[in-house]
């Protein structure tokens, strides 16, 4: 299961875990542990959780989230610098990033498309104009912005120039990528339990949430869906 | 994989993760998403870490520890409410006990065995008087200590029959347990990642740890080692 | 500042942070780091933010949490051996517990008010009958309960007794412990950051939470409420 | 209390706290909050330890770290962007950074020093052809490296005048970043408490870790000594 997003980006799954002792090899459900962990505290003392779906549906309804700690699932994605500054941010995951002291990063350089940032830059506008209530500027030039674009291609390029030749007069590779954009694409492997995905889905999926971590969000969303399809079906309904 | 440990006492492997993208379903080796994740950082641009087996050790001895958290396990346990007690001071792993609030606990009491606690009487005297710098006091008595192992359990017993005469007449389960004794079980899921692991195994395998969570320890070590045998093998070489 | 509740447990207000750069000795105002905190992120680049309150209402009110973790608060807590078991699944604040392998505790056992426990007794009844939908039981005794709760008592005195003797012949102290109830008061040092302690008065004042435990959630509330009262405002306004 | 490094960071000294409940606003010391939460553990059974500093010594040697995280400190962090990449690794503190979405970065990059550039040259190089056994290629040469820090610097303000234009045609500001240089400088305040500052400062005091990150640590460093002296004798002798 792989997404590909944004120019160069991807999201990948690796692996997941859920499938407690009841659990199979062959035809895994990564929410039998989820079940099993969350019967530990009650041992069946009650009416009405018969069904594992009603349970389920009773521990998300209700904030018990510790059962939903006994599942997860590992990515790997591969993301401009910038959207992993924002993703590491949420300190219940672990990362294991691409190291530019150690390895060559390979030259790949988010550049947005020209519509979006136009649209984006139109609706910014708006926004700030309805809050100073007026129209005191012009709006964004869609050209200029086209234009501005392009030419931050070609700084992409000369940085990325600028930087093979310092590895090859030796400049250390740690600081040789000190002109590095935010733009430039890392890669790395993240995992977390299903209630940290949950959290971070919450705060990435949100619409305030900078575009770009969204499709991230929705990518990793995806995972969820195919993974943990009854947890998700709560997840996307308490959402409403 | 189960191992029984004191009187009523159990540790048994649920589930583990760390298989990676080329993990297989059948044959899993638990290490691989361990190999993977290191091997995103450097992309294979160091000399001598060509073998999965030479990374693994290099990390290990470098203290590179993220690598570790791209593997886990889960477990269930059953143990002594005063052995939960000093586990749970553990922050990273997560949690999901039988709630007394809940359901009624079975009858289950932990009585050590007569000759360990004189052992540990003996010893503790000894070293108690080494620190005073003299011989001032007398040892403890065993027979003395074997009859008041027997009435614990008879008080163990006196409690129980109350706590069910409270479940009977309407007291609140959560109440009822007020007098329920720390030696009484209890039962719990526990997750961790490896890295997570491997530090409760080095506090708790200690020979200061308690002598009741050290039997857990090692129980949970026995895991470790059929799940994640070559980082067990790095980890019993660097404790000496 | 300290709170007595229960019949011999406690609250009390050890230290607070947050007062940030500008922060003052004589009269602290432990709001100022949360504020300092947060214009990091923005320099003072949003209109109507100029306000230190109107800006701490923005933060609490679109979740963003991290500011609130520039201040912080240490108590101390004396409460029966159930309430910390409860509390103490709080993962993300400090804990330094008095320990019964090196000190013997002090002859503290919870004895809860006959009339509360009869009352919660009632209530218990009520919600299983109506949730079976019929009166198939009879409601629970007054004076049962009450000769429960004293013969409790009775059985705290015999196991203190049975404690003591053990200490006295030599049995060593993790050991002498284990018929200790979990009714029993110990005493333990906790600290967090605000946006956790919020976290976990949110879970421990709701109703659903043990009656005890809510005791204590009110008295750090009460802390919380003299220590941060702007932000205990937004608090207790968005609890409804 | 404020640390100048690299041309245009710095680390400053805002807050601390474990004062305790003996602690005095006017000449505060900031580990009676250390001894105080230990004391709770042991409540003085123990020979030796009645004088504060033997206890912290003992506590400090023998890896009992919880009474560390009853003290802490909060600072102000200037740094480049890939500096903040490593620092935000350490999940266990509290960060609040300026945002990049929200407000303009002010123009300020890091450019190293040409002599220290070069000295990490050649000690790479050296070190490279040992591994090799020999001495194959030529050592980097001092005057390419200066010119190439020249020329990232003409890069840096090209990518800033870009960056520029980009604001005033109404890219939005999260997009207008996206070729912002990872040596571009950033400010932050971050929280831990005493355990994870001493945590953070073996990883990152360490020779191995990058040397700008080094010069933070030991910043931090001094930071930890004026304001917990005792503590920061026992890390110090620890390291050797």
């Amino acid at each position: 299961m792989r997404f590909e997003l944004l120019d160069h980006g991807y999201v990948e799954f690796i692996e997941a875990w859920g499938r407690g002792k009841a659990g199979q090899e062959g035809f895994p459900d990564y929410e039998v542990g989820i079940i099993e962990a969350a019967r530990q505290s009650t041992q069946g003392s009650f009416r009405g959780w018969e069904q594992d779906s009603k349970l389920l549906t009773h521990l998300y309804d209700n904030n018990h989230d510790t059962p939903f700690e006994f599942a997860g699932m590992i990515i790997e994605v591969q993301a401009p610098i910038f959207v992993f500054r924002e993703w590491h941010r949420h300190r219940t995951q672990s990362y294991n990033e691409m190291s530019a002291r150690y390895t060559p990063l390979p030259d790949l350089c988010y550049m947005p498309m020209s519509t979006i940032v136009q649209d984006r830059a139109i609706s910014g506008w708006q926004s700030k104009n309805k809050q100073a209530g007026g129209m005191s500027e012009n709006p964004p030039d869609e050209r200029e912005i086209s234009a501005w674009l392009r030419h931050q291609q070609t700084l992409y390029q000369a940085q990325e120039v600028h930087y093979q030749q310092g590895l090859r007069i030796g400049v250390p590779k740690e600081i040789a990528r000190i002109g590095m954009p935010v733009g430039h694409y890392s890669r790395m492997r993240a995992s977390g339990n299903l209630r940290n995905w949950l959290g971070f889905l919450t705060l990435r999926m949100d619409p305030k949430a900078q575009w770009e971590i969204q499709r991230y969000a929705h990518a990793v969303g995806h995972c969820i869906a195919e993974t943990f399809p009854q947890t998700w079906k709560l997840f996307t309904k308490s959402r409403g």
